[in-house]
């Protein structure tokens, strides 16, 4: 299946769905956001945007169960929408300069202005679900409505506990899988879950669909996490150890911590500096955090694969689906 | 009517549906947003709460359009939660340390958490008006999620606009309209065109009741605006003369200005200090200022009046929606 003929009309939905603001008096808020998505400014373009990843599972989990994927796309451009909301606080939140190589929102027009860009933007996804009404009937648009806002919720959950985790210093394995489970996987798991919905696939296939998703999403945050510590930097474009000097609470660190090692032992006395970097992340391959992350990462891939193969994805869009899944799970950046 | 007992159903909803963050792992995070909704915490109670006009205007609207305010609780603490979820975005970006006598989110725990604070709200209010499928067709949910959502949007606008006036001198009451049409107007508007929505009103109907909140909100903010410079201290609970100290652009304000003489003068010669507000009040009186919002204000309660007697509100219901407009329209704090 060709995905390009997709991720260009997933472009079209959103800037349709953005151009609710391109209204007198706010065309510099439509600016802003316009920017954010990566079509407007300094270094507009594919890259700024992103890989539309999350719109393309809804699309495609929407014709793999049978459905007709243009139908879909307000639910796509929703999903995205949400990504990015996420982003625009998230960046304030971190306090990160960079996202995709470009200054954060906050960074160009100040705090008090990215909350209302990333209010906007969330205010336009649940715009967009409900837009389904032209294809669908009402009730299952409430019901998209619904599953889209149930994610919402776990994203504040997960963000929740990853904002209480950092004061913590008692975390263990046990406390990564609920905060990734809510910051990666749940909205991973909504994309596949509404296309489902939306190609018409009955209560056991959406929720053979949703787990698919969600396993994928761990899989991936954990693959994530390898990379922030293993990773090629001149493949990921990011300082290899910047998980270890941010002190960021990823599976590798907490399983390594478990082992209440040297490992443990050097992290307890504060920040790792970056002359001790190397140091560090041999002891923590020694010390079985790697071996522990490549273990889950395979658990949580294999589950996925599981769930997808029982959701016996259709035709052209049922590849494309493992297609993706396949890259997103053997990705090196 | 007796609108205690719809007080305190407004207030069970509004529990039920915050209660979607008492889970294990976020105890904490619901707790942050019952201590904003003013339920817990130090000096909790009504006061801490709020007034809950907008969820009892919601409700009246049903009523007084011959439906059963029960069935539109959902919609009336979808409306309050959006109010709430704007109140901590807002005191983030206004850098405001108290609300209703109480510190702010964001003192008690950081503009970070206080971002996800208030983001949780918003989803909360999303999940709560599509509780509204226990008691109405799936179409009318639909209709309500839409009203609910382009209300947010307007909301997103009129926070923009605010924020982007900051910088401005050129300011003039043409620009005043259009921002507090989405601060104030279009939520309060929202809540009469949701209720009448639930009572099954006709379109017209629905319009009336819609225009009704409209011109209600525009005539709520000019009485605050007046408030905000003459009002009575020992009722109002805030020093009289902050809009002043402030430079808020309020209408009195903008509307001196446009007289271009000796308030404008010494309005452009930099930030009022506290030893001048009496003089200055006084200039802005002698000015115009002050006529000229009282002008506003009287017009736009003609307006709001006209469309409530429209409207042809049934009932008590019907009595207690003129009373309450009565009471916001002549109130002195």
């Amino acid at each position: 299946m060709d995905t390009k003929l997709l991720l260009s009309q997933i472009e079209l939905e959103l800037q349709k769905q953005v151009s609710r603001l391109d209204a007198p008096r706010t065309k510099a808020l439509h600016q802003m956001l316009t920017y954010h998505m990566g079509w407007t400014g300094e270094d507009a373009g594919p890259e700024a945007a992103g890989k539309r990843i999350r719109p393309l599972m809804v699309l495609l989990s929407t014709a793999s169960s049978g459905g007709n994927w243009q139908f879909a796309l307000p639910a796509a451009a929703a999903i995205e929408l949400v990504h990015n909301f996420s982003l625009v606080h998230d960046d304030i939140q971190d306090n990160s300069l960079k996202r995709r190589g470009r200054d954060t929102a906050w960074v160009k027009w100040g705090a008090p202005m990215a909350i209302n860009i990333g209010d906007a933007l969330f205010v336009i996804s649940n715009q967009a679900i409900l837009d389904l009404k032209e294809n669908f009937p009402a009730e299952v648009v409430v019901r998209a409505a619904e599953i889209l806002n149930n994610t919402c919720l776990e994203l504040t959950r997960g963000q929740f506990l990853d904002m209480s985790y950092e004061e913590r210093t008692d975390l263990t394995v046990e406390d990564y899988w609920p905060m990734i489970a809510g910051k990666t996987a749940a909205l991973l798991s909504a994309c596949c879950h509404l296309g489902a919905l939306l190609g018409s696939a009955d209560e056991s296939k959406q929720e053979a669909y949703r787990s698919f998703g969600h396993y994928l999403g761990l899989a991936f945050q954990v693959q994530d996490d390898i990379l922030g510590i293993w990773g090629d930097e001149n493949i990921t474009g990011k300082s290899a150890a910047s998980d270890l000097l941010e002190g960021k609470n990823s599976l590798p660190i907490l399983a390594g911590l478990s082992r209440k090692g040297k490992f443990a032992e050097r992290w307890a006395q504060g920040p790792i500096q970056p002359d001790e970097v190397e140091l560090v992340t041999r002891l923590l391959a020694s010390e079985g955090g790697l071996i522990a992350a490549q273990e889950a990462s395979k658990q949580m891939t294999e589950l996925a694969l599981m769930s997808l193969r029982e959701v016996d994805a259709q035709g052209e869009a049922g590849e494309a689906l493992f297609e993706l899944a396949d890259k997103l799970l053997k990705r090196d950046q």
